[in-house]
């Protein structure tokens, strides 16, 4: 018998789709005449953007002599519809202009429509950059009526992304783990791509949705990848190379063993000197080459990876480690707390995956340097389609905190699924672990990092709508207030060009319909009421109730002939409740006030518990699935309205996988239904066929 | 999260251990002065041997001078303590002798004893090569009391290992599939290893224990694989080369597409003159490099492989276009009955994977050429622990069959386990599916199949004791009257030579008391009463109940809170029973009558269901699961008894595999414990844990 193979990954492909930057989306700054004020790498940028976009559009460019009104310390650029002589347009705007009477910060600016000019003010080259992107992203909104200063500074100081790519093909995983997007855009069967002009094109999607940093390769450390710190690491320059135009930085997962393996250290023991000094030494040589380096990402004691439990340290002594190495030339290290037990015993209930990061992290808080920053998944379990928030990031008030989503579609599809995800990330960085008082989670973090969906597929992401979870997740990152509909119709706009399409009203409206509620119908076809899991063991696409139940993962469901989930209350279960403040450690830890939607994370309860919906559990079950495989139906007719309206190449494309969404959610119904109605005897209310 | 990931297989080694050809196991023979008559390859090959085992032990070894005693049909070889004068030995002894009678055969031959001479008289080289590995089984026993003749035929005229060996590295399957011995002896990485010295020792193996052909590659023929056939023949042809010289013949796996593949034609239909000429010709060429080439192996229309389908064409079709090639050189095609839908919806329980070799293979009975042989799995299903014997087996009296069995332990511990199949093996060629009055399937078959268990491991096999498989495979093929007990004697004697160590009588009684009975054992803890599978999809190896519940595979359980197992009767059922002859039509048909060991692989039962054991089918499996372990435990602890009366090297070995053995079985005791308590609700009547 021959294993079952899934899609064929898409070939590797250099004519990349544009995805957010069509040249059409800069229709109107290619239209204007601009001056721009200042000087540097970024400022070029900004001003060889506008002059591609004016080739396009029959505007024009201009460099502003001196600052304009003498105010040195900003940058600028003025766009007006027709020129005036020399350079006044940039003196007439900025003497229009309220100045904003605050700093505006390394990335912040400002956009302001006095009168006839629209202006974009900034204290440092990024904000220009950034600024130009929002008024790309304004369009003709951008040029009417005046209006006054909107200044905009980024919610979080972070946003990065972390590539999980591989330099060889790994046996197992292969080029990039878990991605669902054809190859990596940075190395290829053990030698880097040096694709320039792709990583170019990489940088300004990022730079255009707000990203400012990246991650390269894969936080599991394999040998060839170990050598990036050091005799590769002339590879990692020139991907910073390339993405420094955009005011990105480069960071790297590196492994806490690195001075065993690259150097023969007889230890990595982070309090023996010669293993601090190799790494200061090491790191040192790491900013000659690129002084603008992040800083290190380091996965340690972790599904096997290398630690500093192996020295009888703790993660602070590890994370210090690297933090003491990196600190003088302005680096961070990001170190996650993703780490659990991944060999305990399915016997044991009493073990539980959810306790692991709190245990080990919550106890360490103010013993890590201000230049670590302790990079915490959002879940405690791991990116599933739906968890509470991690009770980590109520537990550490004395650490800096990242929090981490999963743009790769890991659990949620793999990017042959539709499923926006940016209402899902929404939810957490509003959710507030203090109550309504509290702080939200975007107030709590520093940084917002997630795992890249992104490959050297033609669309970037495989799936040509997923590349609106990238571009929702820089958005979101920059301002965790906007609406997940707001960042979809940016993104609409921008991508498809609705204004020029011929059924922009349909296009728009198609859209939203098939993905605002996405995230939810994935959701009603797999997993039920938060219990997780349930996909195939290794590749974890499609259904397998069973699958992790009886295996050292610690992802269980405990479902018998009676009930179904995990007790995790203090008062009969493993006591996760605990972890988290007043008032959630209450509301989960009771019955009748646990959200339905995650009353499996949180209790066992029998099929013939009612939910606040009024319905049974087993019931829910078996409606929500059926509900959850109309709604792929239901994507799969609406998107063929959109035939000629987006590019045929993107029709057929998503076209074709809306087929495989529809039979996978098919057999995510039928055997989790099947399954259950096996286990509980309960016959469905409507008498649909159970199998 | 990281998928798991199985022990490692073994490195590559070319010092490989002698097996049950250890210098040792010449003794008698290389204690004596023998004279060979005869001339030719094979009988210089038994010259070759009996010399080199006179240099170890004293002997010596004379050619005779024309024929013995003017027979010139015959040969032969004569042994004695005292080397009288010339070549009189052997005329001596034929004298004595009273002939047998009857034609030998291509591979039959005589061992007598008529007073101080031991001889050994052949009508064909190949007798007198088995003849002396006899002698060297026998060992001091062959020099004792005169005895008369005794005349030694094999009960199946070809008996073969198909390697699943694939010259490049299967990215899924490996080097070799289903291979839990290293890599492949033929190919490594691309090429061929050309490691004669290797190869030479393979073959002397097989011979001795009675194997005379093999099928060098993988049944899925893959790209490269495919060229093995033309442009690559050359190595097929070394391989060839070196197992002549044991009188074993290469046979080769084909792929049905090769018209289309190789040579460019526009189909591979079975009746286009173009693809009939073309398989004529590449034939041809195939015997002008390999004259004694045994023939083709097919896998067609099955697990995604190309067939006659295709064209419309049915199996007699494309099996007789090859047969019609081979027939001029006098060779044959073995085409696999291992037909059947591996894209089944679960859902739907009217199909029967059990079926489908008899409904593809038993209307065409008649339909095959005469240099056909259609290749039949012993069981309906795939080489589970335990199956039926497949009813095609006595539904094809107008064809060839050959029997598969699969040495290589896929689905019996993957030489993890001790698991020696001999029992099973012998159960299936002594059952008469027409009863008691019928013949056998060893009288039923005309050739005898294996899946090769062997790799480039030193111990050829993985676990050293699955050698014994390997060898009792061969016995069996020459003569399935044969006990296991007496074969695993054999195998004992040879290998371990105890009449030299310092325990023979524990020695071979603790091998006894582990391998005897292992089959049984492995049985006890894995998947129970004949139902299968409820292994881990893709690798087969540990338990998975669900794993291919809700699969397109055919293999089912059908377990649900009431019951288990699946009704393949023709009452209610799939109507699968009903492909047997009276009386087991009715046997397995009746749950009365069915026999307790198979009950679950044809009917449905409840929980509750009293075995004629008098247990319950619950109350069953969870005593068979706890004594299956305890089974193991005993084994790991008899096995300590033998540190120091087996080579360092095979205890060691053996004693870290028992340890994972041990491990395992835990796993599927309370894997399919706690999943049938879970399912059923009824407890253990001895209140052991569940889990």
């Amino acid at each position: 018998m021959s294993p079952g193979t899934l899609v064929t990954p898409p070939e590797p492909c250099s004519d990349a789709h544009p995805a957010w930057l069509p040249l059409e989306a800069w229709r109107a700054v290619g239209a204007r005449h601009t001056v721009v004020y200042g000087q540097g790498l970024l400022v070029d940028t900004v001003f060889a953007e506008i002059e591609r976009a004016c080739a396009g559009h029959g505007g024009a460019v201009a460099r502003g002599i001196g600052e304009p009104a003498g105010h040195p310390a900003q940058l600028m650029f003025a766009l007006v519809k027709s020129l005036p002589p020399g350079d006044d347009l940039g003196r007439m705007a900025y003497a229009e202009l309220a100045a904003p009477g605050e700093s505006l910060g390394s990335e912040g600016f400002v956009v302001a429509r006095p009168g006839e000019v629209t202006v974009v003010l900034a204290d440092a080259p990024a904000g220009l950059l950034y600024g130009l992107f929002e008024v790309v992203r304004l369009g003709e909104a951008a040029f009417g009526p005046a209006y006054p200063v909107r200044v905009h500074r980024p919610a979080l100081g972070r946003r990065m992304l972390d590539h999980w790519d591989n330099v060889d093909v790994h046996p197992v995983m292969g080029q990039v783990e878990r991605g669902y997007a054809g190859g990596s855009i940075f190395w290829r069967d053990g030698r880097p791509r040096r694709d320039r002009a792709r990583l170019r094109a990489y940088a300004r999607l990022l730079a255009a949705c707000g990203v400012n940093a990246v991650s390269v390769n894969n936080v599991n450390v394999h040998a060839t990848e170990a050598r990036l710190l050091t005799e590769r690491l002339d590879e990692v320059a020139e991907i910073a190379d390339e993405l420094r135009a955009y005011a990105i930085r480069v960071h790297l997962s590196v492994t806490f063993a690195a001075p065993v393996i690259l150097a023969g250290l007889p230890t990595a023991d982070p309090l023996d000197d010669r293993v601090r000094a190799w790494w200061a030494e090491t790191t040192r040589r790491v900013y000659d080459r690129i002084p603008d380096f992040g800083g290190y990402l380091v996965k340690a004691d972790s599904e096997g990876q290398p630690g500093p439990f192996s020295y009888g340290r703790d993660h602070a002594d590890g994370a210090n480690l690297l933090a003491e190495a990196l600190a003088p030339h302005g680096g961070v290290v990001h170190w996650r707390a993703f780490v659990y037990n991944h060999r305990q015993d399915w016997r044991d209930r009493s073990t539980d995956r959810a306790r692991a990061a709190f245990d080990h992290f919550a106890p360490l808080d103010g013993r890590f340097l201000d230049t670590v920053i302790v990079q915490v998944k959002h879940g405690p379990i791991d990116f599933q389609a739906r968890e509470p928030v991690s009770p980590v990031i109520a537990a550490m008030p004395g650490t800096r905190l990242a929090v981490e989503f999963q743009v790769t579609q890991e659990y949620t599809g793999q990017q042959r699924h539709v499923c926006y995800l940016a209402p899902w990330w929404s939810e957490v960085l509003q959710f507030r672990p203090w109550g309504d008082d509290g702080r939200s989670v975007a107030e709590v973090a520093a940084d917002l990092v997630a795992v890249s969906n992104v490959g050297d597929d033609r669309f970037w992401t495989g799936h040509p709508l997923a590349q609106a979870n990238l571009y929702a997740f820089g958005r979101l990152a920059w301002d965790p207030g906007l609406s997940p509909e707001t960042v979809l119709d940016e993104w609409i706009d921008l991508t498809f060009d609705p204004a020029s399409s011929a059924g922009p009203a349909l296009l728009r409206s198609t859209l939203h319909e098939i993905m605002d509620d996405s995230w939810r119908s994935y959701e009603r076809y797999t997993a039920p009421l938060g219990v997780g899991f349930m996909v195939r063991p290794g590749h974890h696409y499609g259904p397998d109730v069973d699958g992790y139940e009886y295996t050292p993962w610690g992802t269980y469901h405990f479902a018998d002939r009676d009930g179904v989930g995990v007790d995790r209350t203090r008062a009969t279960g493993t006591g996760f409740t605990g972890q988290y403040p007043s008032p959630w450690a209450e509301v989960y830890e009771s019955l009748d006030n646990c959200p339905d939607e995650l009353l499996l994370f949180f209790h066992h309860v029998p099929y013939g518990h009612v939910l606040h919906s009024g319905s049974t559990v087993i019931q829910h079950i078996y409606d929500t699935h059926f509900a959850g495989v109309r709604e792929v139906e239901a994507m799969a007719r609406r998107w063929q309205r959109l035939a000629g309206l987006v590019g045929d190449d993107v029709y057929a494309r998503v076209d074709e996988l809306l087929g495989e969404q529809l039979r996978c959610a098919r057999e995510w119904r039928d055997q989790v239904n099947a399954y259950f109605h096996r286990k509980s005897g309960v016959p469905d209310a409507h008498g649909r066929p159970l199998h």
